[in-house]
């Protein structure tokens, strides 16, 4: 029981639900936004440490490995971002739920006063003007309804639209910079030294500023490319 | 300033910074879990949600997506649980730094107490002793500085590549289900109905069920194909 689940019983009726989904999609965004930072700083401390073991193969390497891991954080931050439109199309939806609410009860809220009315004087004028009230509440309520359908359908469609590009965006840029990463570790010779032996300079330097060059060329080519690209017809 | 840190800072010289490191790790791997927890709570909301809007086109689909987001979310947990696995190994790169602290320690207080004698008592027999101790640390320190570094090379090489292939993995799994997901939204009509239309029932059930068992085929046939495997020398 948290505060936040306390607010959402202040909200109206129909909007609850969405509302709740709205919170825990929330702390999704907080989990990837924290998630890119401190892969950004494991970047940082990989390098650093790279530096202390006086291996010059492993400073070079871990150097390197660093800009692709910060870079690999920079996408989760990004995906964190498209969660944040995401979530604001759904908002929108959330928002009609909250505006149609007092609709439904003002037309039920007549129904009641008229029952009431002619059970307790059902002579009474009054509820004449009740009737001719609720016509015009049930008219003003069907407009409401289809608005709520209209805005329900086509936003739903918009939002999960949006989150599932951002997988796959942050899925196929992510997957560049690992393949390019597994070619770096690839320049790293493991082969067991001897004790005593003279560690040797790294000689691939070359090679992996070129990896670190492709990778960065192919983010920058990259464009979003789906055969399954959604439709509407909202409009 | 927090009490990981303060740990931190009784950890032997040589092994303090990736023992920061793998601590932030830790960070990283709970933020992934979480997010991937709450990605399929908020499977369940929106199927829940669904439910009540009292639209069936809309119900049936948000059910469908919750079960493509809560598959979303499972991998979103296997990605944690192979970080898990790389950590453990860059936690023996760190064991062996450890390890091979003492031994550091060991020549150089040796080396010192060789000097201070030099300076106060030069004729002391207790010179060539302590001399002969040093030969013997100094050789067994060439073995752990050997052994660190064969272990440093192999495991960074071994734990990057571990890192590199979870982000594939999850990449790949997630595109699957995301395009999947892009496919399933365009079984909703958006097309807008006029006030006190009859809604219909969703007419599209048997193409949403085969979407996802599409999807489940394609987790089920997914295999890890990469040109850039990392070869090791290490053994």
């Amino acid at each position: 029981f948290t505060l936040a689940s306390l607010r959402g019983n202040y909200q109206p009726e129909l909007s609850r639900r969405l509302y709740r989904l709205i919170k825990t999609e929330n702390h999704v965004i907080t989990s990837y936004e924290s998630a890119g930072r401190e892969r950004q700083s494991i970047a940082n401390q990989l390098s650093e440490w790279g530096e202390q073991t006086g291996d010059d193969a492993v400073n070079e390497l871990s150097d390197k490995l660093g800009v692709l891991l910060s870079e690999l954080g920079a996408q989760e931050e990004a995906f964190a971002q498209s969660l944040e439109e995401y979530r604001s199309v759904l908002k929108q939806i959330r928002n009609t739920e909250s505006s149609v609410q007092p609709s439904r009860e003002h037309k039920a809220k007549i129904t009641d006063e008229i029952a009431k009315l002619r059970y307790k004087d059902p002579s009474s004028t009054k509820i004449t003007l009740l009737e001719q009230e609720l016509v015009r509440a049930e008219a003003e309520n069907l407009v409401a309804e289809a608005q709520l359908t209209n805005v329900t359908r086509s936003k739903l469609k918009e939002a999960f639209a949006a989150q599932f590009v951002a997988v796959i965006e942050r899925a196929e840029k992510q997957t560049v910079l690992a393949r390019h990463g597994l070619r770096m570790l690839n320049l790293l010779d493991d082969t067991p030294v001897v004790p005593g032996e003279q560690l040797l300079p790294f000689e691939h330097e070359r090679e992996a500023r070129q990896i670190l060059l492709d990778a960065e060329e192919e983010l920058k080519d990259w464009s979003l490319n789906i055969e399954e690209e959604v439709t509407t017809n909202a409009h």
